[in-house]
């Protein structure tokens, strides 16, 4: 059993959209991905999906509105719901979700990372 | 769909070793709770334990060893070890395990909190 320290994980990230796996418990990841710019738009059939911003901000745009969201809060996502993360600079992550979750979701495109790394 | 701000719910705690449900998805709870002094030793047969340090630091001792937990580091605690959380000073916590977990495991007693209330 080994701590793990978030600053020091999120030190080791130079790029984005490619969330690695930080811990596992219960059958949920816990990732840690850094965002800049825009994703696409998708949905998780199976899955609610947890964003801690760890640092900075990005704004969740959901089909009927957009949500900000800034360090120290966190916003789930539950399944079913088309979401699409913005962030104008690097924003710091953390997510929960089941280990089963795709990070694009519906959609399968080349910023699909199928088996997310360790870190 | 609420954004939660940790900072806010945590102003809102004033008493130790009593979680608060801040979120739940996919089964599992998001809880807060601040800890200071000593817990009990207790084990969850069934469910992992994942220990975020928002502010301050606690032990973790288990059987074998004891593991300092800083601001930014985690731990997850494998189902079926004893462990005991201590505080020497205010600690705040966030909490991943899933809904059905008791704060006080196998051991039921009056630091025994069965329904969690929601902050």
């Amino acid at each position: 059993m080994e701590k793990v320290n978030i600053t020091e994980k999120l030190s080791l990230i130079h790029d984005h959209w490619n969330p690695r796996i930080a811990g596992e418990l219960n059958g949920q990841h816990v990732r840690l991905v850094k965002f800049q710019g825009e994703f696409i738009w998708h949905k998780h059939d199976h899955e609610d999906e947890m964003f801690f911003v760890l640092d900075g901000e990005f704004k969740m745009e959901l089909r009927d509105q957009t949500i900000l969201v800034k360090k120290n809060e966190f916003l789930i996502v539950p399944r079913g719901i088309e979401h699409r993360p913005v962030a104008e600079y690097e924003v710091s992550v953390m997510l929960f979700e089941p280990a089963s979750t795709l990070n694009t979701g519906n959609i399968v495109n080349e910023r699909t990372r199928e088996n997310p790394d360790k870190i």
